[in-house]
């Protein structure tokens, strides 16, 4: 039975890195002490040492060991072994080009249907839809492919942002992007804001965190759905 | 010799389409009184002649003819007999998917270099760096290479934004992104604010419009020159 959580973001404003989320976290991972850590999205191009450091040290306020994926001679096995995931966030090309890299993306997805518990956040959500063709990332890196593991039945815009009425910027508003998206494609999209999440737990997927998420798909008008809403015909 | 205006974007904010630019468009384009458009870049999703349409309104004022190249049974030929191209803005990844389709990449690069005026306004500018890695667009389809034109031997970031200290949003400013971009890619970038465009005339590439641009290259920090400055050692 599928068992994620697919977040917007790691960090909301103000608060420290996963901090919002840790009371969560603690039950999510409570059949596990350890946790592979996936830190090929890099953020701001850090390495993947530091990036694990700093996932390691958000995770021992709740007791949990953080291992880098990247420290195995087989991240595959790696993989396969592990009792709970967490990929993070940066840039969704640079993750979906390494996951291509070292054949993880079938490993995955199989763990991930089999039950593995997997906490996305940013990049590390993307991957969890369909394609990457809704992240808002710069496509620093020409990945194989764009598809990803399709373990929800939709695409993920995560830190999903409102337009600003007051802005005299003219480059699209994150709604536009997804419009565009739809004259290309039928995926429905979710987007999250910063602070919600998607609870999987089987093929219920629950909009989790204090706000609203917005929901496209092609053809019909956007809407809201309400935290605790299951996400249904999507 | 190249001769090329690479604007940041087609219309700045309280303005109608290209108006900042009709003035300067219509000095460049002296020598035809038609151009050949690309609308593959598809604004919005908007059809080829929608687009057109809107492109042949603005350049009626200085008693330009526009002409599609998705009205030729051949685009490369139609790019082989143009005197003058425009290639509108939208969807980067769109744009260049429709590029390699058709195979214009090639011609498009050599007319270019033998002399051909080129605007290029947002999506149509990215095009005129080495590679689309730099674009702020979503990559709503896959095509099957980032690499462009390469007829300036830097990329484009078009509707440069400078952060906004005021923003709760946790998602990467764009000096963040283009870091990111150079922890990957030894290229330089350029970025274009709104109602900035360069001018190419040979090897000779001049910053016009009222602002200044900022530039990355990598390793350093990046800095930002004047207008009608000319960039070199980039």
């Amino acid at each position: 039975m599928k068992n994620l959580i697919i977040a917007s973001t790691s960090t909301v404003f103000g608060g420290k890195y996963l901090d919002y989320l840790l009371e969560t976290l603690a039950i999510f991972f409570s059949e596990t002490d350890e946790i592979i850590f996936i830190p090929y999205a890099r953020p701001g191009g850090i390495s993947h040492d530091d990036y694990t450091a700093k996932a390691s040290e958000a995770f021992k306020k709740i007791n949990k060991k953080i291992v880098g994926i990247h420290t195995f001679d087989s991240p595959k096995d790696a993989l396969l072994k592990a009792k709970g995931v967490f990929t993070g966030g940066g840039n969704t090309f640079v993750l979906v080009s390494k996951l291509y890299q070292h054949q993880l993306i079938e490993p995955l997805r199989d763990a991930i249907f089999k039950g593995l518990p997997y906490l996305g956040t940013s990049a590390g959500s993307n991957i969890c839809g369909v394609n990457i063709r809704t992240t808002n990332d710069m496509p620093i890196v020409y990945p194989p492919s764009f598809k990803t593991l399709g373990v929800v039945p939709f695409n993920i815009n995560p830190h999903y942002l409102d337009p600003e009425s007051n802005s005299k910027h003219m480059g699209e508003t994150r709604e536009t992007r997804i419009q565009e998206f739809h004259t290309q494609n039928t995926i429905p999209v979710v987007g999250l804001r910063e602070g919600s999440w998607l609870e999987v737990k089987g093929d219920t997927i629950k909009l989790k965190g204090e706000l609203k998420a917005r929901i496209f798909t092609q053809g019909k008008k956007a809407f809201e759905v309400e935290t605790d809403t299951v996400l249904e015909n999507l």
